[in-house]
């Protein structure tokens, strides 16, 4: 076989084995009740300062994160700081986190506690899309910083998103964002996960998001 | 060997057949007297409006972008549309450009023509920085709007950058970034590399940057 078919044979080997393992923890967290709510996004969009913007809203729910970083633990210290629980993968260069990475995580919590387990994933628009975590839903965060073409450049990630949150739009007087044009872009390629507009930096248009969130719990 | 052990020994394979062809075709274009630049950067940084903006300093330079995206062409024909000569690779899902496409599209073209060939790559701070394109330099573009912590996250392409360019300083006033935590981070894993500051939408801090270019021709 040439390396490009072994590549493809095991890069398929390594999907299948990542699914079977995804859909066991979907299995069992559903059984205890808890869920898994997998946050993507470019880096900087701003997934962290998100996080801990709906976490207000949430103060009837036990919720932990799960932080994914090629290096540091910069966002779990400042989410441990203000009393959010984190736990901190690096992947050391690695671009996406996958199934096993979040089976040895949640083994090292008492997962038992929490009601919602949100991952922030390493900021990569392609390759963390290819990586089922066992997710109860997925959440692509973007921002009106990055341009209104996203949909049309990155569509895979828009079609497999429950939700879409665009962020920053306390920064919409000051850039150059079609959201019309975005709007058509992802609904080219996903008819129905609902767009929320929100600004988590000052706290606005969080509300219809968390709603949304608490019915898929 | 075991599918872990396979992957790790397919994927030297590729890296040593990719720099090998990257070798090849630094000679090549140096022979002809072309620079290949590679810009990296997030989705959304602004690449192609960067190249827009330091296109207007080059107008003695005969020039050529490469388009790397996953799906569309937007960028290619905004370019063509402004007469700035453009070739499209779409990757279809594939997270950034290798030789191989770099190759293709240089026996596509008459590169005898240009001075200078950008590349403008896939949207990723991770996976592009593994693949020499056969550049004579290496820029990769970050933003304000991207906060101030992304050297520490993602250092392993600020270490292998020629040149980071700090876009969108136009939004500073109305973002949190801290330079001084930002250029410190560049310096740990990178201590001599330029920086540069500009806005490319507004035209400031151009010339500094395309000075620094001129000279490395």
């Amino acid at each position: 076989m040439s390396d490009g078919k072994k590549i493809i044979q095991i890069q398929k080997n390594i999907y299948d084995d990542n699914d079977r393992l995804a859909a066991e923890i979907k299995t069992e967290l559903a059984s205890k009740r808890i869920s898994l709510i997998n946050i993507l996004g470019t880096p900087g969009c701003g997934k962290t300062t998100f996080l801990i913007g709906i976490s207000k809203y949430l103060k009837d729910k036990k919720i932990l994160v799960i932080e994914g970083d090629l290096e540091s633990d910069i966002d779990t210290v400042k989410l441990n700081s203000l009393g959010i629980d984190s736990f901190q993968i690096n992947t050391h260069g690695g671009c996406h986190l996958d199934a096993v990475m979040i089976e040895k995580a949640l083994n090292s919590i008492n997962d038992k506690d929490y009601d919602i387990i949100f991952i922030e994933n390493v900021g990569n628009l392609i390759c963390t899309n290819e990586y089922d975590l066992g997710e109860t839903k997925r959440v692509l965060l973007t921002t009106v910083t990055e341009g209104s073409d996203k949909p049309y450049k990155y569509p895979y990630i828009f079609e497999k998103a429950d939700a879409v949150v665009i962020n920053k739009i306390d920064l919409l007087p000051y850039v150059q964002f079609d959201e019309d044009f975005f709007k058509k872009g992802i609904r080219h390629v996903n008819p129905t996960s609902p767009i929320f507009k929100l600004s988590s930096l000052r706290d606005e248009g969080t509300e219809p998001f968390v709603d949304w969130l608490k019915k898929g719990l």
